[in-house]
């Protein structure tokens, strides 16, 4: 067995059999790119379910400086990988992705269409142009790739006037514009093979993109994305025969009521295959509040078997996120992890150690258990304080603590 | 049929009989006090999932001015009623209750046995008293009361050692306390049918409280709050019998897994009565995020079933709310409620709105659909700028209504 593999697995707390049994089935990945000195980050079924935070410029918005500060804010709140999702006319792109690996020691993932269309025009790019972006990043060490191959063709010809949002993601938007000004299927689904080839070389694991995913409530769990879905069951197993291991992607805008669903049939079509999903949001207008609506729909789909859960910031749907942003946006998203992973795995020590703490009233520990370690700094006050202004001296724990005692 | 239920039933969208039915078998109540000139809330089955923001001072913190404040803003933010949980030696209490009353037009629910206490002591307090501060309140104006009548002696005496926090609720270790001390049972079980014969003079609604709620997610669903419930089905049936309005109240804490069965068991135990949740929060350690704990565990409560959601703050744990507090607390509480009425009730009307306005980069009706109007004020800027700072001129919403035009 690879020695790395039975570090892994004692670290977090699983059998290395078992570990070694689901990378090889591919219901659990490994995230880290060959050419990159980090801590390897394991996702999938049995783990802890995993938190990304998106940063990057976009072509009105933010400096390297500022995304940097986004890098540390969503580290320090506990983020478990990044997105570089830059997108810019300007030659940046390039120099932020180094500077954010170098900076960062935990996993980098990028979605390569963005740098290909904005450094060419939608006209312009050509599958070497994606091909050889690719390459670039994978040499400069970004560990995971969102690749948009399961769009195509026929599904985007079926989409008008059969949705309300007919696409929500920018990669799928710009891969459908490509197709339908060039008339010519997706080239990363048309020649997945080649891309496949260059990530196996540096161990970059691939994310299958829903380019089809709902961008409303309205149109979600519809024929354009289970369509799509089912594509990405296909090239889920073409990648794995290749051996590049895969994770799938997610909504997006969906209803509670078919959350589950969702997860279960991700699973299914994707033989297990880690699932990476975007909020999913449970309303379509808690605009301002996004995080929270990502944070129900998160904690749900975590509960059934989503394994990543890319975090969505209050600024969701009004602009590029500032640092607060980011920082909320990994919060509320930790939150709906942990909740699920105290089913999943049992992992309740924490919320026990919290509840211990509150019974008597020490305020120290209350801190230390907390998910979020700033709310120390806000609230250090209250250590001399003991209840809080709340109740006073009509605490019910000190009231408790004499009764019992 | 009263004419009052008539005008209800057509303003709520649902027809009469239905509404009427409910009310007579007591799975919707009507909220207004007979001395009070305000639109009465209907809450329960095939209604809107209704959300309560609490006020009022505690004996530490705050002023009637600010707790007036805290009134505007929660109505503000959409609140569809509000609680007085002032608790304070001073002989403030009355006055700041008159106060909300007369200054707000939504119902107002109260905890009298705060006030019994807080103007005695735990050791002075009397049935007599408890039921003066209950007939007063009612006189005032009061639409609601949180009447603690489900703990009783026995409860308490079994609770020692079983427990991480034997009792997290104010009123019931304030009662835990009182039986403890006097070696008697809970005055609001024993002389029951004297509060009830109150209440029904003056219309007003009870709710019945969850004294043994659990204040972790360890405790959750365990025999002190599964006894508590069953005495609530009882003293729900009396409530019945006796002309009393009877809404139950439940936890708390509880974890993701368990939230469903116990809005099936309250339930089932009390006749469909409207089920009254506190959260409940999915996770004990998202101290200074409660709000977001909340909100997934309303969310799902609600969606199966819990018909009306108390809000909790970001503050919650950590002392008495601000406005700030107050308006994240009443806006997460609704994005739950909301994305449950999404499928409890089929209201998806203004997610499909915001969509369309989504698609039509219309940022005038995407502020008009949203939960939270004080948005508009924040962005406004973006009226005049089309795509957001997101994603520029890669908008994908701008990229698709070229490609399908």
């Amino acid at each position: 067995m690879n020695p790395e593999l039975e570090r892994i697995a004692k670290k977090e707390g699983v059998r290395k059999e078992k570990l070694e049994k689901r990378t090889m089935e591919g219901s659990v990945v490994i995230v880290k790119n060959a050419n990159r000195e980090i801590e390897p980050l394991v996702i999938g079924s049995g783990l802890r379910t995993r938190v990304n935070a998106n940063i990057g410029v976009s072509p009105t918005a933010s400096t390297m400086e500022d995304e940097i500060k986004k890098a540390d804010v969503a580290i320090e709140a506990g983020a478990d990988a990044l997105m570089d999702l830059s997108i810019t006319k300007s030659s940046r792109i390039d120099r932020i992705r180094r500077k954010i690996i170098r900076h960062t020691s935990i996993p980098l993932g990028t979605v390569p269409i963005y740098q290909a269309i904005a450094e060419n025009s939608i006209h312009d790019v050509t599958l070497e142009t994606i091909l050889k972006v690719i390459e670039t990043q994978c040499r400069d060490g970004v560990d995971f790739m969102t690749i948009h191959s399961g769009i195509t063709k026929n599904i985007v010809d079926g989409l008008k006037g059969g949705r309300v949002i007919p696409i929500t993601s920018r990669g799928g938007c710009l891969i459908a514009a490509w197709m339908t000004k060039n008339n010519e299927e997706n080239p990363l689904y048309a020649h997945f093979d080649e891309v496949l080839e260059i990530l196996r070389e540096y161990e970059v694991v691939i994310s299958l993109g829903d380019a089809l995913r709902p961008g409303s409530i309205v149109d979600a769990s519809d024929s354009p994305q289970i369509q799509e879905l089912m594509n990405l069951g296909r090239l889920n197993r073409a990648a794995k025969k290749a051996g590049v291991q895969c994770i799938i992607e997610g909504p997006g805008h969906v209803p509670l009521d078919q959350i589950a669903m969702n997860v279960r049939l991700q699973k299914t079509m994707c033989d297990n295959a880690p699932f990476y999903v975007l909020g999913p949001l449970v309303t379509d207008i808690a605009l301002g509040h996004d995080h929270i609506a990502g944070a129900v729909g998160g904690a749900i789909a975590a509960l059934h078997g989503a394994d990543f859960l890319c975090y969505v910031t209050p600024r969701e749907h009004l602009g590029l996120p500032d640092a607060d942003d980011v920082r909320e946006g990994v919060i509320a998203s930790r939150i709906a992890a942990h909740a699920a992973d105290i089913i999943k795995l049992g992992n309740k020590e924490k919320d026990l150690e919290m509840s211990e703490a509150r019974r008597d009233l020490d305020w120290h520990r209350m801190f230390e258990s907390a998910i979020d370690k700033e709310v120390k700094k806000k609230y250090s006050y209250l250590i001399d304080q003991e209840p809080c202004t709340m109740c006073g001296e009509y605490c019910a724990l000190r009231i408790v603590k004499e009764l019992f005692q």
